[in-house]
């Protein structure tokens, strides 16, 4: 077992956490992962016992055997995806890397990080007890920003079959984690981005995507 | 010629470029590279023609010899590391690459976006013509935890020499690049944070990051 002893720390419904799920069932290492759940709704994530194990407070939180800690959706899939040495959501060449990197991390900033900005700060987020801080304009301006974002990334899916490129990726991943997010907060795809919303079809037909994510598919607007 | 014909798109004194300008350096890849200022202050990085190379309007942006742009530091770091085939930056086995892109991105989370945030809302950034919204508010809440992260990045050098663990890797420019930003629009280390101050001090010794960021310094808080 080459994932021998994984823990995740995690939420089974977030968007984040459904990251690295995808990330594990693409890569066939589910069976040999115990999931933790630290529930969000409570606050679990923000007790010390947590922060000492991602000082940043958010899930997922990958453990492995020997009690090495490593946070970060991104971090999580470089790991998972270098254990059997064949890269195939990272990335092989330089070039492929380079590009599956930048576009993972746009649409994170442009996306994903947005939507939860958004969530966190102008709506009821986890509610009162866990949002000790809210700013709601800058999460209104976040939600529009991830409006914009799913209307760029239907452009780049007008060229392209995926997201980096010629094959499924890490980018992929985090588009789709962006879109879950956005269907749980009710940010629908706008309904002109045929492109995105295709993709996101073609998507949910992946077995690692539809099992993750059925309960939580955006609605198109009509 | 490995690095044959790349073109960068950065700011000679930007924080974020200068991590490109670090790795290219620690990969002796410098000299291979042509660099094009695109000027921050004019708003060149908010025109059609830059947004067309780079959808989010930042620099840094590598642009190959194909035409291929990469956009984002982690990604340019990625694209540059896996040049020749020997990662010194972003780790070789699993576990290095997960612990290197853990502690890159919360550098980024906790130090340098968090500078760059309150540099570009609760200070006149890069002045009233390109700074079209500002959020004060939090611009200030992002100052306050790129202080805490100070803390945070200097309790984990009090415990290992390099902000990964035992090697120099990405994840230390990141927090030179927080360090520089956080020293132009001075926010100085606490001084309290002596492993912090005695690991930068120790960074200012490789030749990739004196010769680059001699100008720019954090002052130490008296
Ligand atoms: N940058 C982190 C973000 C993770 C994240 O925000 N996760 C959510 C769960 S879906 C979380 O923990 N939110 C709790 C909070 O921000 O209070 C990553 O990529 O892993
Ligand atoms: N996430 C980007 C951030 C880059 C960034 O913010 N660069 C600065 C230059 S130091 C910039 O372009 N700022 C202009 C602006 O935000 O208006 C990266 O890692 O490359």
């Amino acid at each position: 077992m080459i994932g021998d002893s994984m823990k995740i720390y995690d939420w089974p419904t977030g968007p984040y956490p459904a990251r690295v799920r995808i990330a594990l069932a693409e890569k066939t290492l589910g069976s040999e992962v115990e999931f933790v759940s630290v529930d969000l709704w409570k606050g679990e994530h923000k007790t010390p016992a947590f922060l000492a194990k991602n000082y940043s407070g958010t899930l997922p939180v990958l453990e492995l055997d020997d009690g090495t800690l490593i946070a970060e959706c991104t971090a999580i899939t470089e790991y998972l995806d270098a254990l059997d040495g064949v890269p195939t959501l990272t990335g092989g060449s330089a070039r492929d890397k380079g590009v599956i990197h930048m576009m993972s991390k746009r649409a994170e900033i442009e996306l994903l990080d947005a939507v939860s900005v958004y969530f966190h700060h102008a709506t009821p987020g986890l509610g009162p007890n866990v949002e000790l801080y809210q700013n709601a304009e800058w999460g209104f301006r976040q939600r529009d920003k991830a409006i914009r974002g799913m209307q760029y990334f239907d452009g780049v899916l007008q060229d392209q079959p995926y997201v980096a490129g010629e094959t499924f990726s890490m980018a992929d991943i985090t588009v789709i984690g962006g879109l879950i997010f956005a269907g749980l907060v009710d940010l629908p795809i706008p309904g002109d981005c045929t492109a995105l919303l295709a993709w996101y079809a073609r998507m949910q037909e992946r077995p690692s995507v539809r099992n993750r994510v059925s309960m939580s598919e955006p609605t198109q607007k009509q």
